[in-house]
């Protein structure tokens, strides 16, 4: 989709984070209003894009991906924007990953044409879905995952019924883990429930989620064992496209899945009717974050081969803003910042940057400093933060501090749009969600 | 506003928890469907609403207030919701309130015209939006609550400039609370900030949540502590208009307020220059819980001799429906629906009802049971739940389960509609919401 596209979607204006505009403006509109978040023409909290360290982490993400010669469909759940999707896909991801029909919906309707739903596609709502925008265009690629025989057996019938063919990936799972077949006699089971739908459903690939287990060793060997199982399956025909896809890869793990599946001999099996294509499905890289993929990045820095050499890391790209509204008693600030403007389940907010707002404009940008490590958030509420502060702490009511998050996933769809920003924190455009 | 202005807002087709659609479908259209959940014209996970509960829950919480001669003005961030908003005022309710200035503007521009915003208003891009709706509409009603003689300064000095009048609450709180002030020499700093500007600033009342204390008792004692402090205050006729507004009460002990405060004489000075308006705040009673509120609920209906005498009490009205997505290990169901879905904070959602969908249409409100006691969520996901069940369960991919929740407000934000539903589970309407 083009820029003007995105410029002309509506702007969210009766929603958060945003500054006084008409009720009627488009996306493209905020752009031009000239706001600065640090001269306050912005309502905080705002969940704001570092434009500048999106760039890196695109870039950076998409080079480490064709170093290992294999293909990107970021997790379009993270971020559910559309105008990231374009990002991404402008930057040389093969597709986009989402998890739920209605998710694939907002992507086709954004003008995504390539989706791999890392999840089963469950329940008549959700096929009639689907199956709306396989007819709608059909150059639309789609994929989804089976994991059971009774799955597999509804999406038969009804695509069957509806005279489509659905694309299908294999998922492979581990015990104490979520979705995916366990074991030999569940891979028989769904195979053979696939072979009764031979009109209907195509079989074209295997997936996985490594993500659920937490250990490099039981990872590798997890990723081992899905290959083997991949190779077997080649020799018995059973995929009915030459490019077979193996995925896997969430946002913690991605460089032990690219380097074992990058080793897979490319012709899967011995009659070589069939070619690899391995596709990774990080979502969280392009905003980063300060907690687990935070400590993941280190951990990659520290092993994976490939991204030593490229000798940098992810940077995290999402704040969010908020003010000092009330410093009760010693010790204690209350912020306006909210359960329900950022995440909280994997870490609070860690608040980066203090600046309290100058009359003199020339002042702002110098004036932001990193707040003290001792300030620290224990608590949140649906719409306040609990933070602890030395008993003299330089801090005022009506300050304003920036938060680093953890989990963007979940600060994401706190919000209808998020708003981008350079490094004099002047307001430069806009991104749109879809949850 | 008028049903036919409702109707015509825009649905948002491309979000979760509808059937198919035109993309320019509005609100309206909706109900115009004929879908029904057990139908599966509709995709899950869904958010829907009890329409008899609702008008159940409603009603009692109305009376409750009717009987006490106080005032309502329900909390409008649990479902941010102008659809609901307008059921509470038809139902009676005094005004909304609302947490944040974007809260606030969504509020007005759906119609709502006396907002109590029980939160501090900081910065100049949150005052700006109150400036802004207090200029659209000269009988806006608007109050917002201080704490600080910082932030005191800050309004006085914004909306003298802008040459308007803000009116303002002086919230009290407790020490290891959250906002309010705790002692004297904090409430003589605030007071003596208010007189600095006569103009811009008019005091007409006094806030306090006395839900940051978890005990009868002292939420008592704080609440007397609070009436003496309206009294003393009034004698020395600070407050600038004839009716002083006493407000409190979040959605657990509403009733211990609504006792508290309905004592008070109505004439609060001596000079009988003010009289008492008391306005309550619940917000969670449209749609209760089976947590926190629940609990509330149960101590209400034991204590409280309104209560008593009303004979029944609040039901849980909000649900959310999910498919079981895949059962891939004895006594295990990964079910369709996540933190993004539900909120898990204060205790993971509740089945409630069990259905496997039927071929034959005419069977399917029958075939609703009860979902047994120990199908039990213990973790969730982003987008998928992890449930217990026993190793036997009659339990089928595909099946489809609803579930009770606890803590609506963080269930609400997570859909951008929310969909009625009669007793038939036939879709009847929907509800935006404004996050």
């Amino acid at each position: 989709m083009s820029e003007t596209f995105f410029a002309r979607l509506p702007a969210n204006t009766h929603t958060k984070g945003l500054g006084l505009l008409p009720a009627d403006a488009q996306m493209g509109d905020i752009a031009r209003q000239g706001w600065n978040i640090l001269q306050e023409q912005v309502s905080l909290p705002v969940a704001v894009l570092s434009e500048e360290k999106i760039q890196h982490n695109l870039a950076w993400m998409q080079e480490f991906i064709d170093r290992y010669q294999v293909k990107l469909a970021p997790h379009g759940k993270t971020t559910m924007s559309p105008e990231l999707f374009q990002l991404q896909t402008d930057a040389g991801a093969w597709g986009i990953t989402l998890a739920t029909a209605p998710q694939t919906e907002a992507a086709f309707a954004h003008g995504v044409r390539r989706v791999l739903m890392a999840n089963q596609l469950v329940g008549k709502g959700n096929m009639a879905i689907v199956a709306e925008l396989m007819r709608r265009d059909a150059h639309f690629e789609f994929a989804c995952i089976v994991d059971s025989a009774d799955n597999v057996d509804a999406l038969g019938e009804y695509f069957a019924e509806s005279g489509q063919t659905l694309r299908i990936l294999l998922e492979y799972g581990v015990v104490g883990g979520r979705t995916g077949i366990r074991d030999r006699q569940q891979e028989d089971a769904v195979l053979e429930a696939v072979a009764r739908w031979p009109q209907s459903l195509s079989l074209v690939g295997i997936e996985i989620y490594e993500g659920v287990l937490n250990e490099e060793a039981p990872i590798r060997e997890f990723l081992r064992h899905v290959v083997s199982r991949a190779e077997a399956l080649a020799e018995t025909g059973c995929f009915k496209e030459p490019d077979v896809i193996l995925s896997g890869a969430g946002s913690a793990w991605y460089d032990v899945v690219a380097e074992e599946f990058s080793r897979v001999n490319k012709h899967l099996d011995s009659a070589r009717r069939h070619t690899l294509d391995v596709v990774l499905r990080p979502g969280c890289y392009l905003t980063h974050d300060v907690g687990a993929y935070h400590r993941a990045s280190d951990r990659i820095k520290q092993n994976n081969p490939v991204a030593r050499e490229m000798n940098f890391s992810l940077l995290p790209a999402l704040q969010v803003w908020a003010y000092v509204q009330s410093l009760p008693e010693p010790g204690r600030a209350i912020i306006g910042l909210g359960k329900r403007d950022s995440s909280s389940d994997a870490g609070f907010p860690v608040a980066s940057g203090h600046y309290r707002p100058q009359s003199r404009i020339s002042e702002a940008y110098a004036a932001v400093v990193p707040a003290p490590k001792d300030w620290k958030i224990f608590a949140m509420m649906d719409q306040h933060a609990f933070m602890s502060i030395p008993e003299d702490a330089d801090i005022k009511v009506g300050d304003m501090l920036s938060f680093d998050i953890s989990h963007p996933c979940l600060t994401f769809d706190k919000w209808r749009q998020l708003l981008l920003i350079n490094e004099q924190f002047d307001v430069t455009g806009s991104v749109s969600t879809w949850f």
